[in-house]
């Protein structure tokens, strides 16, 4: 049972002390889901300015059966960060960056800290941290590991999962937990913060984190290729990866309706390769030294083209024209924006040598039920994670919601039949929490349900999300 | 109460089949510990044939509360893979490569296929397979990934829990979970697949991995360097991954002692370097590309010289120099063996930049106990991971078991105070399970307890290990 009384909510407005407290407008932002897709409902809004106050907030949450839901940059895509009548906890004002170990090739931030600042400080001091998406201005480092965010440099450097040695966390009945090792072995037992790294904060709040760094690389090359095929995009991804040792920290693909609605609704960006072609890729090569890529690259397009898995292809000379070819990539969900608001968004993903019959089978599931539908699918090819969005036909009118919900099925049942994931990087959250039960084994889930039984015995930590 | 009667171990030979049955001299591989360190004793030793006959002697195993210890190739370092008159279960007669995909850079193995042969299989199809440790040619992959094994490649490629997509795992009550992800991307619940890696085998049995492969590296560069301080070692790491864009791939740290060792007990091998110095490094670096490095490593070397962090040094000019240079790193137990097989082993790590403190707390430590100990420190300085082991003083007769307990609890104290692991990378298996207690917070026991409580509520899992 869960006690919102108002004396309930006045003690633990006094514990939270008034720096903590948001009121009036100030709560707008962190109510509204930042589509409008959720509408957000607090019984009360705080954002307590350290761990220990944090510690307090949810010891006094638990002992009065008050449900909590926690926010970082309120960016996600899935409804997880949305409230509906519990307590609110943003986390954005724990947000010191605490350490940054060049030597040891660490940061340690606080939750609140946002991705770009975390790229900063790296940057700063002569690192490297790669994780890289759409909302790193806003997004905050405690989202970000809570849903175990992707972007663009997964390929080479990992989810973020991937770049966490450690974690501090308050778990459900308000204790600290101090996991921040700064290690990169340690063999002690079970490895906990993986539970709460991508967990949606159904098992606690992350507070802090200890982030893995790397060299900077000392040159990068940009090329953007036309490919005749999802198949020659596949064996291109091989090539490239062998010719350059695993130097690839990019390889999204775009297939020929996205590039030409970018091109329609930003015309000051020239169309990058002349020959016209059904599908693009946009691939990124880094190496530590300055003078090895020009070359490298050059000879391994040559070779493409030779295999005619290239068509044609454009090899930036200058940050100024990586800049513009990366611009066709991250205006992508703009320029659908612009065009058709409503849209079927999927998130997928596929074992890398499926994602051609995975286009294929899921083209002409959505055209038989669909016809004239028009489907953008891009992504990050690398790691098998196609964006999959269907438009209404030019002119018609958007889907209903009933339509698009069937859509969206008919896309998903492609992707479990070619092992695949209906959440590559955005989460389970609201939106896929039903889906949720009927895509997973009974095992998983009930493995999960016991896990979150034992760390959350009370239910209180982001209720009706995830699980 | 574990049901050992004959009457039930009847019933689970019959049930497993004859082939699963090891019996007689078949037995005593599977029972000692291959350092004779702890006695093995087993109720029953079975291997079975595949995941399903796993399962069903778990199913039986659970439903007549007998208590079962996992074993993959028996070369563990804690003790975890020793009956203490359990059943034994050992999966080395599930040992098939299910599958390989050189486009999706995966292989599917099951547990009982050893190392090397997944780094074969992978070497085959064009594809790195990265992880590598002294026991490659008979540790099996269930074992290495129940362990989180390490090893010499960590820095650039993580350890074996970062090379695992998915995982096929029977639970304490025989259920098979098959969580065998294919994807880089999956954003779909908790991540529960590192529960079991470095588990020790104490929630389940993992009988299946899918494995991530990594591009070849075209060519690799090895430097055997003298360096006049540990100190000079971590601002040479720091130089080597800046100049070369993180292309180091080992990181090996060897004192004085070590070498003079290896080269006393294996006297074909050369000395690397002429200049006398307390410290040596061993280095080495991959590229994608032939003909990169050999320019690339003078270039840090005259660079490291200048700035006196090295004061001498050897780049292998040829495989059979590289071969030589690594045979003293990889001698290096074998000559421990030959001068004194009983000694203190410490297998920590600290934070890379407190490599040189914990060295000189630790040395200053063990010589107060142990005036004219010699030391042997080296390992994988590139993950701040140091094999620090104690020989009683030249001459001198073994420590007895109360003074090298003395000693590594020395150690570990000091350990502890840099915030560093007092298992790096071997694990905690009964080896360490009662210092594990004193070392982890109460508030991190508490978690893995009661994990190991809802995933394995009979407490029938290895029991007495790392828990």
């Amino acid at each position: 049972m869960t006690d919102h009384s108002s004396d309930a909510l006045t003690a633990l407005t006094s514990l939270a002390g008034p720096d903590a407290l948001i009121e009036g407008d100030d709560r707008t932002p962190l109510l509204e889901e930042w589509r409008g897709r959720w509408p957000g409902e607090a019984s009360l809004v705080l954002a307590p300015g350290s761990t220990e106050e944090l510690s307090s907030i949810m010891r006094y949450c638990h002992a009065h059966d008050l449900a909590v839901v926690p926010q970082g940059g309120n960016t996600g895509l899935v409804g997880g960060q949305v409230p509906q009548g519990e307590v609110l906890i943003s986390t954005r004002r724990i947000n010191r960056i605490r350490d940054i170990s060049p030597e040891d090739f660490t940061l340690t931030a606080e939750a609140g800290v946002t991705l770009e600042a975390v790229q900063d400080a790296a940057r700063e001091a002569g690192r490297l941290f790669p994780l890289s998406i759409g909302s790193e201005g806003s997004c905050n480092i405690g989202g970000v590991l809570s849903t175990n965010a992707g972007g663009v440099n997964v390929i080479r450097y990992g989810n973020a999962r991937d770049l966490v040695l450690g974690i501090e966390a308050v778990l459900p009945d308000g204790r600290i937990w101090n996991g921040l090792n700064r290690l990169r072995k340690n063999n002690t037992g079970y490895d906990l913060k993986h539970l709460f790294i991508g967990g949606e904060g159904t098992l606690g709040i992350i507070t802090a984190a200890v982030l893995k760094l790397y060299p900077r690389p000392a040159e990068t090359q940009t090329a953007f290729l036309a490919v005749p095929s999802p198949a020659a995009a596949v064996d291109l991804l091989s090539l490239v990866q062998e010719k350059s040792g695993g130097a690839v920290t990019s390889f999204e693909l775009m297939n020929a309706n996205l590039l030409e609605l970018v091109l329609a609704h930003f015309p000051d960006l020239p169309r990058p390769v002349e020959t016209r072609s059904p599908f693009y890729v946009l691939t990124e090569l880094s190496a530590g030294r300055q003078g090895v890529l020009a070359e490298l690259t050059e000879d391994i397009l040559s070779g493409a083209m030779e295999r005619k898995i290239v068509s044609d292809g454009t090899i930036a000379q200058s940050e100024g024209q990586a800049y513009t070819l990366w611009a066709l990539r991250h205006n992508a969900s703009e320029a659908m924006k612009k065009d058709a608001a409503q849209c079927v968004k999927c998130d997928i993903s596929v074992p890398i040598r499926e994602v051609p019959s995975f286009l294929e089978k899921a083209g002409n599931a959505v055209t038989a039920e669909a016809p004239g539908a028009r489907i953008i699918a891009f992504g990050h090819m690398g790691d098998g994670n196609i964006h999959y969005d269907i438009l209404a036909p030019d002119g018609a009118s958007p889907f209903g919601v009933k339509k698009g919900a069937r859509l969206e099925h008919l896309v998903h049942e492609v992707v479990v039949a070619h092992d695949g994931s209906i959440s590559a990087e955005h989460g389970i959250g609201l939106l896929k929490r039903d889906e949720l039960k009927t895509r997973k084994s009974d095992v998983e889930m009930e493995m999960m349900r016991a896990i979150k039984t034992v760390l959350d015995s009370k239910g209180l930590m982001n209720p009706g999300k995830l699980l």
